[in-house]
């Protein structure tokens, strides 16, 4: 018999999705990017939806409950930012357990609460039920965006420049700061470190502003790891690409742990995830005007780690060499040994 | 410290929306009916999100994986169907245990896609991930309606007629026949309750008929039976309402069960739940008209099973008495003895 951990995640999706190709004119994007793209009237309406299950993503003793709701909605603002929308409204549906404290609850929906009102995101609604087992929360988020500015992973070009909008591998080292208590390292970097990992910033003021430029040609979020989500915009491209180890953009923070740790941080960057970074693809004739209104509109940088190749596939430059890239980062159903 | 199961679900929801009754522009409708309502250019869009849970809702050895797909969807599509829209689109997030045969995924997903297909909606994508614990399944359905011709739960009128669509109490009769396998009733007669448990059936014509003929002033569907829907229509309208005993419709099969096991099959109307009816208000004046054309354009009747009055609160008129009813259907997280 097989089970689901002899599987991958990404089978599973995928398998609904080969199955389920036909979808109506008001989808302008169905299965197979950030969000799913709806048209609703001159707009266009963005879905997206993420779990997060006790045990799997969190320990109800490790994290606090207004965290935990921070992170689920980091990672779905990221996958809005993403397609270059921004977030209009949300629902929830919970399972707890009957003997969940009142104040997890309270915690978590007023932490809630509290990101969507600056940002005056509307909760339309939800679902609670308890649950036999772990605490299970699923986050619904909408955005609007206008329907020609959308970026999408498909439409990369053949020699685009690729861009992330951060440092990578910050939240992998907060994992490995977690995983190492007896490491010392000083407290500012503690500190950065581990809210990399626990509370995550999504690019809401960056995806828009790439979208609305005109300058890019397309976007994918870094929840994967650089390999993993590079790859996913391969794919949907029909392209490949070369990661530039010399160029991969890290936080002093992360590069001084990965040498007390002797590691290399560039492991964190290709398969850590969680970084939230945008991952975008330029014309390099573009590549100044864009750098130029980032600096100019948000006082940022922007980062190139790799460019678009018409070979299929993923390679990693370093030292002169090139040579295939084979992880496809953090995969749930996959047992840890395969 | 208090629990969750020493609050109600009820609680939770309304707490939640408490907090948050600010809402923008394009929300017609947010926490309080059975969809949430946005508008999309010229049209609204509807949004409903269910989730259920292995040992709540269901026992993974006790129900086969296409009927939980199956009636996952029913309960998203009564609740479309309850503001007069018709659904277009949806999105999935399940939890699954690593060790989940493959079968069941396999039966689960085929089955939600076959139900989809002749219906024209979109499966937009979703989210899975490992559970330590039970099955999750989150369905998140999408509908369109003309935003004039709404029905809301909360514009009744003193003196409307409350009809439902179909007898009440078989999905409660199907489960008082779970729990009592001694019992003996002929083939049919447990195969019509059990369908009516299991494989529950929405109103996806009815819905959008009652909402463009114009003749009706408010709906909702009987999920938690009648007295716990018709209070919530009453309480969003400002208004009460009578029940009327002699005039709840049952189906024969029911009446029989009921008769064997000695139970009166009111009860399993008034608070047994799942029976997915709409309950709906229609002026006294209109209720003709609207028997006539629901005759005509779908071969069907409608029953009339209360009115709504000016005095707030829910009455039961039973042998010319009219007395207060308490009764507020199953709630998840109460513990049952409470």
């Amino acid at each position: 018999m097989t089970k689901l951990k002899d599987i991958g995640e990404l089978d599973l999706i995928k398998g609904l999705a080969e199955r389920f190709t036909s979808s109506g004119p008001d989808v302008l994007k169905g299965i197979g990017d950030d969000c799913a793209v709806l048209r609703a009237g001159n707009e266009a309406l963005l879905l997206t939806t993420d779990i997060l299950v006790e045990g799997v993503h969190f320990l109800r003793d490790d994290l606090d409950p207004a965290s935990l709701a921070r992170k689920l909605l980091a990672i779905s603002l990221s996958d809005i930012a993403a397609m270059g929308g921004r977030s209009k409204a949300g629902l929830l549906a919970v399972a707890l357990p009957p003997d969940t404290d009142t104040k997890f609850w309270e915690s978590f929906a007023g932490a809630l609460i509290e990101e969507f009102k600056p940002r005056e995101i509307d909760l339309l609604g939800g679902d609670t039920s308890s649950s036999t087992g772990p605490l299970v929360f699923n986050l619904i988020l909408l955005g609007r965006a206008d329907p020609e500015r959308i970026l999408y992973r498909s439409t990369a070009r053949e020699g685009d420049l690729v861009f992330v909008s951060r440092p990578l591998g910050d939240a992998a080292a907060g994992l490995a700061l977690q995983a190492h208590p007896e490491i010392k390292i000083n407290q500012a970097a503690y500190k950065y470190l581990r809210a990399a990992l626990e509370e995550p910033q999504a690019e809401e003021e960056l995806g828009p502003l790439l979208a609305e430029s005109g300058l890019v040609t397309s976007m994918i979020d870094v929840s994967d790891g650089l390999a993993a989500d590079l790859r996913h915009l391969t794919e949907a491209s029909s392209l490949g690409a070369e990661i530039l180890a010399d160029r991969l953009p890290f936080s002093e923070e992360a590069k001084d742990l990965a040498a007390v740790l002797d590691r290399d941080p560039a492991e964190w960057a290709l398969s850590g995830g969680e970084d939230y970074a945008l991952l975008f693809t330029v014309p390099p004739s573009n590549a100044g005007n864009l750098r130029h209104l980032i600096r100019d509109r948000l006082d940022r940088e922007i980062w190139q780690v790799a460019r678009m190749l018409a070979e299929p596939g993923l390679f990693y430059l370093s030292k002169g060499q090139s040579r295939p890239l084979t992880s496809r980062g953090y995969e749930h159903f996959r047992s840890k040994g395969s």
